[in-house]
């Protein structure tokens, strides 16, 4: 079975990583962080987002964030957009590309934006019709893909009936989100599979947490189906708003080691990558918590 | 592709991982590990070892270790053995294997041992047709199969002319271990496939270190090639003595997880599992390293 040979890193740190964190970074500290991503060759990133600062204080500098960066015409640059007023904020800011979320569970889109999934659909239509009528990319992220903190185990068919919903109302790019974190290899493909029914193998990503240590074997059980585009978080930025003191996000550096084992190719430094968890964790007062930067800066020490 | 319906854990925390860590743990709790882990369901596992107090003076209770454990019939107790004076101590406490050890490296074993690896299976090779004559199995460890702190990358061609000296002199099981956490998935498969010219799938097993959060990736891997033996260390236990402050040994709870996910019989009580990482690790004095441990733990506490 031959994996891709080339593959997309989206670093979503920035934005899903630094949101996730108790602290709030200093705007300076969020321009330099993506400045360094994309030093390493990071292409793809989650810049910030246009959600409401009442609900997500730590993104409220999103305007200067997006102005303080040093855009590459290389790079695309995504914002997260909640609604029809998140994209008017964003627009003036020229994204590449927005994202917008809802997730395979009931229960957590209720919990979580406080409607059923179909109205959560219904809700952001004209926000996708909107983005593509000026030629902005849309990515959705399916959250709680694999499994929901309030329903347990997500069948499969969850993903592949709300995956037709998406495609339906124009979105360009699936993100099949295992957001708690408890989805192991075979049950990661057969989440893909569905999702690989309505969008193709070039517009599904993988967005694998770590909270159980899974994330490299999900992220390696995809690349068995072709998959090649991730979300990863430098330095594991983020941890796991449903079990304090557990991980969230897989690292970047992490999933870059074993591609580069693999022999496929991602345009990353690891190095520059590393130098970049140690920066912004040296920020955050903590060491990183990805294994890969832990270790490469022991070796450094040593 | 099918994989195993079955695996069997080789927990090696109680030696392997305690050998690795700074302090010396008293036996009573060496004891109260292992019977934790028996308890938990693990079937195999590393007990201690008859190496000299003076090179390993975590392991200088092995004798009452090994009157300490009430063992059952069930579960088989393997010790570490460098030598014919390291049998000789063993056999009265009537280990069910032994494990010597060597590596696919040239030069980890002069730094490690003080000769080649030659004169390494030469010289154990009495101690394995000794114990072979006394009815016990006999396990080897390849060290350094995927890589080597001195030599860098290893060639599975070198696996694969170590394998055939160990089989050649009697050895019943070969492990290949990953000492130094560097394998990723497809080099792992390269490495079982030729340990597996000299020995029978059920007498392969992979060992696999988290330094760089790649072992579960690898067990994946391995499980893929039908391999369904693997050592794992409660908790993580162990760190990694080539890299200060970063992981060792992948933990078994991190493993029974994914295997769990993907459906397969382990017998492990992963709950009963995390109690015996909580336990060992407040008796060093720190949380288990290990994501599920953290994960549970904190779920446990919510």
């Amino acid at each position: 079975m031959s994996l891709p040979s080339q593959v997309t890193l989206c670093d979503v740190g920035p934005r899903d990583g630094l949101q996730n964190e108790k602290q709030t970074v200093a705007t300076e500290h969020k321009v330099e962080l993506i400045q360094r991503l994309q030093e390493a060759g990071i292409r793809r990133l989650e810049a910030t987002s246009f959600v409401s600062p009442k609900w997500v204080p730590q993104m409220g500098d999103n305007v200067e964030v997006m102005r303080g960066i040093a855009r590459r015409p290389d790079v695309a640059y995504a914002v997260l957009v909640p609604n029809a007023k998140g994209l008017e904020a964003a627009l003036p800011l020229k994204p590449d590309e927005i994202v917008v979320f809802t997730a395979a569970s009931e229960a957590f889109t209720q919990k979580n934006i406080n409607c059923s999934i179909a109205e959560s659909i219904e809700r952001f239509a004209p926000v996708v019709a909107e983005a593509k009528a000026r030629g902005i990319k849309v990515r959705a992220a399916l959250s709680c893909a694999l499994g929901c903190p309030y329903e347990g185990e997500i069948h499969p068919d969850q993903v592949d009936r709300v995956a037709a919903q998406l495609k339906a109302i124009g979105v360009d790019h699936l993100g099949v989100s295992d957001t708690i974190g408890v989805g192991t290899p075979r049950r990661v493909q057969a989440a893909l599979e569905r999702a690989l029914k309505h969008f193709p193998l070039a517009e599904v990503s993988g967005h694998y947490h770590d909270t159980y240590g899974q994330a490299l074997a999900n992220v390696y059980a995809s690349l068995e189906l072709g998959v090649a585009t991730f979300d990863a978080s430098v330095g594991g930025l983020g941890g796991c708003p449903y079990a304090k003191g557990a991980t969230g996000n897989v690292a970047t550096e992490d999933v870059v080691f074993m591609l580069n084992g693999l022999g496929i190719e991602t345009g990353v430094d690891i190095e520059a990558l590393v130098d970049a968890a140690a920066f912004i964790s040296k920020v955050l007062g903590r060491p990183p918590v990805s294994r890969v930067a832990r270790a490469l800066l022991a070796k450094r020490q040593a």
